[in-house]
């Protein structure tokens, strides 16, 4: 088995670790980065998150969403189990939905400096109304930054169809 | 359990009341908002609102839509209970569904004069067919107005399949 | 144009009828029936009514579901407007989910004694989680009630997925 | 190209006809049969039929449904496009949905004398109900009659979803 | 019940009206408009259209579609049990499929001398193949016309899967 | 709004309640029950909970499912807020997927002695594999305990198709 | 590589052949068998053949179906690659569709004395319907005669949906 | 039944001709066009062709493919029997994926010099890979030409989901 | 964390270690079991495994299939990440579909003696067919052997819709 | 059997090779080309490959993904069955899924020297998370550079729906 050199991974401290430990409060040093081995090409990479769940503010009780997280790195990409526990740590943290996307986005630009990031949150409904926040971001000053408008300016022409079932 | 601070929501008349009253006569006037705290980037939040039903203003009998509703805010967002007690506020009342959709985004316009807004109801067939009505606004004099020029132009070019089962 | 006479259907108050008026609050006087031109066999009509809602007895808030209805008939059929006309009453109110089809069902057997019949509802969710209830019905004393028994025993073993979107 | 042999079919009047002349009034002679070559054995046939439209005898205007007729042959098989044709004289003919399965049902084992047919129309919805009537029969006397019973007994325990879009 | 009020719709011949008369001759006299509450501003309003059938021309059998129309009113919207009408009139009229939605569109631009407009249609196959055709207009002169041609050139970029089951 | 009466829904603890406390330790003495008013009749009441998470036990990291509960009620029906706390009460607890379902389903027996009772939980994936565990119960000595035989023997017959996306 | 030995598919003249010859005319010789080394047991087979081609008998066009073949092998085993070859020799020939399932179904039954088999076609439509014939056969004398009886007498209960797109 | 003229249909050759010849050799000849009354407008007309089906250049063996087919006239519109005769006639020509969807185009635009075209094949799998070759074409030194290059430069940006199944 | 007790978990070699290594050669050594808690019940346990890859014995070319494994326990539950480990196993073995699902249901009851268990395969195509085996088996002398007997009795009567995309 | 000559292939090593050997060591020498007899013009080729599997290089456990490559050739078109051996060829090698599409993408430039490419790959989630990268490519310097920055800032602006099931 050859491809990326395992020592190019020795100072990530979660991945493969048996005894890891999972954090239920809200803990962006958590997030871990590796080197991006393509930094003269831009690519997306895109996580899908089915499993994300958090607390609502206002009244305590759990909220469920699928976040979708797209970025263009820049010299890092997000380790992907850092990512997992990262979310994870949602878990019995309060926000609304708004700000949950707002947020994340905010701690992965902050960890990995991307050329492009989105956050995208599908929420299941309370009272028969579900929210969807997405949010964006390009490095300023770069052609990234006018990608963000106009993906913004595009954004969600054909919401999907739902029915609450 | 951290995150957005409870105090910052107290003006709120309606998050987690018990004694909600429900009203059936269109009251634009139960709309209220909370403050944003991302007002330094433009983010989209949309509403999935399935459970929409007013009254037909010629023959009487109930109609029913899902509308979607999308904007970009400004310093406000819209509480969501108070808008799903505004759309309560529809099950009553009379209107075309062309009509619907065009009150519905005047009222939050009026509430939270938002950078961008859409809303986009579609409606049950009467008689074979449906009418899926489109609105949207952007500030004027700002992008958002060109934006809302963009995405008018680019409405909807793939209907989604109906068949009417 | 052929088919089944004009004279025959001259006593239904509400077919084709302009002045139609919408009642709101539950009233099962509304149900009319018309002859089962077919008494010699038994067949399956089923009435799929996406558009049903009424309001929950504890918040007052509205309640949507889709409704099934089928039976097999013995002398009479539903009309089909004075279906649609008395599932409008209970726009305005108030049972709980499980009392909904049972009070259907109950008013249907009431009106046209059929040999089968079962009704189905299933609601969009509250709190996260909707209720399906099922009930059904045969003639007693006859091969419906095994029938009865019979679908009771085979119901919904494959539950629909239901993901609340 | 072998099998079935030309000759075999010469005495259809329809099959390949250039100058074929639709008739939209009720007209069940139209209807031809083809031997069955396979009489020792039970075998299914199932006519899917997407287009068929009749006529409302209350108000007139055009029903749609589509028409699933399956049939176990005894010594005759139904010729497709004498089918087709039949579906097709109901265009501009006036019957409740009841009425045209059982109507279809009954011209078919006139024609072919059946082992088993069965008939189920779904219709398209007028003012949000829609009506999916189902009827059968089996040979009297034979085993099929029991097999009537018995699929009668357990119709359609899964509705399918309508939410008339 | 508030909203849209009745003695502006007064004019209307057709909504609500019992004893409408179905005409299954092309009529595009049908064909009746109401007014826009709303000409300040640019809005789509679309028909979905399951039911429509027509003749083949060279064959005369028929031939059905799901018609989508879309448009931006400018002083009229058109009223939608006229378009029913109007549509039910091409039940008995052979034309082929590339005409049909060049007359429908043309008989639109008559009535309601829209800021847009545009025609899909989308039949079932016959011999193995479907055919959709689709057509669009902007007012000569004005920024909608620029709209046709940006909308033309985009058009149907992801073909829906057809496999004619 | 007439229909069940509030006053006997009196006892209740939950519902409408504003100051809930959710607790996310296991706790089945949240449940809590109402009255079934058509003890007279055998009909089905099926819960859909897509927002299920609970620990795994021997690595501590979140699981989740969406749980399909049915039963047919004897004297009581469960009450579907407390339900909803009571799944709530699985947050932070830790359990096989097997051990989960037949926690809940002996819980709700212990609560409401039901006629028949069943719990499907089908989980996300965990290592490219997913569990999707299925208990039942009739009331013994009743014909309900065949019924649960019946219904195990018939058990998922056709896999929904699953591929990890 | 373990497993299945190699020697003993020696005989099999087709698979992993090279130089296979098409044959386009109908020809049950190409169908070869292998051993089945699981006789002790009764276990289904299913082959889905979605890319069935013949001609129509009276007009010569290409006929389209998806073929459905599942058995209960006894002692022998269909070999693959000689099933795709035996189903390519019907691109030429014409039959009816009752005609085609009966005729791979008694081929098979020649080769491989299953103990119970069946076949389903599901054609493309033609003029507006389309034909999906099903046969089956069970060892007569034996447990599976019964079984070919049972699964006709439950076969194809729920239609599914089909629109001609 | 009025609309296109029959007269203006005599010149074809094909449609409602009985004794259609079928060819199944390459035959570009096949292929006749039929005025377009629409020369005003811009306009696609797409066919979706499911039942395309060709051999293998190098093995013999058949492939499967549908075929979209769209176009904005000039002066001629494609008569469609001749087009799914000339389809027919790939039935027994070899020809690899990405030369087929050249080879159609080219012929369709010989024939009908039309203003924009573009053919997409999707083909069936082969070892486990499909392949679905997508051409397209503008009138040389129009704004076709240019419409051509954006639709290439925007093409399957979202491809669809494919597991072979 | 409550739940099932970590030392009730003690002896298992696989769940949570870190330096698992993976067999790609067939050994199903590798299978543990654990102790059913809830032996006094008949409950299902279903395994998706849509992963699944072997080779194919006559050519060495990879297959891939989905996995759907389901049995009732006696007094042991197969742990799930040995499944998973074993399933890894086939990855360079060779072997018939028939062969592996019979191969992995018999391994499976040497380590469980399951009271019921039932595999079914749905493998992607070669060469335009796909090939899906199904097995089952009940403890001999059982009630279970004749739940195996009905279930393969009623196995599959409504084969999914396969198209090869 | 006429169309592309068979000549024009000799020089393949592999297609129709039945004692192809088969690599699952990472190879790009593997890959061969076929010659473009379209080059005057622009065409789009994708490859669905549903069935790529490679080993995690942290863990060595087994990855699987859905590859989707699509291209504008120029002189040159790959091979598919040296595609699929290529990709194969993945099987025992360990990468990262960011590094995967990024290699695959550079030999195939290697190979083929294209206008354009891109490759998008969707993988299996592990941890409740899935990883899709997305890479693409215009040759430097044409306007097929623009192309790849046109459709890199336009990438994926509707997810797909991922719910891990
Ligand atoms: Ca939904
Ligand atoms: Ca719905
Ligand atoms: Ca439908
Ligand atoms: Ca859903
Ligand atoms: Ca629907
Ligand atoms: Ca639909
Ligand atoms: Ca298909
Ligand atoms: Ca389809
Ligand atoms: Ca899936
Ligand atoms: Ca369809
Ligand atoms: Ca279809
Ligand atoms: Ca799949
Ligand atoms: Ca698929
Ligand atoms: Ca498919
Ligand atoms: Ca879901
Ligand atoms: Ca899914």
């Amino acid at each position: 088995m050859a491809g990326r050199q395992d020592q190019s991974l020795g100072h990530l401290s979660l991945l493969g670790n048996q005894h890891t430990k999972y954090t239920f409060e809200y803990d962006p040093s958590i997030l871990e980065a590796v080197d991006n081995l393509h930094v003269n090409r831009d690519f997306f990479v895109k996580f899908n998150c089915p499993e994300f769940t958090s607390l609502c503010p206002m009244t305590g009780q759990p909220d469920f969403a699928t976040m979708y997280i797209s970025f263009i790195p820049d010299k890092k990409l997000v380790e992907s189990k850092s990512l997992k526990l990262y979310l994870f740590s949602f878990r019995n943290h309060g926000d609304f939905h708004e700000d949950c996307v707002n947020i994340i986005m905010n701690d992965l630009i902050e960890l990995l400096d991307p050329r492009y990031i989105e956050v995208w949150g599908k929420f299941t409904p309370r009272g028969g109304l579900s929210i969807d926040p997405y949010t964006n971001y390009g490095k300023p000053g770069t052609k990234y930054e006018e990608m963000a408008s106009h993906r913004m300016m595009n954004h969600d022409m054909y919401p999907e169809k739902v029915d609450n079932r």
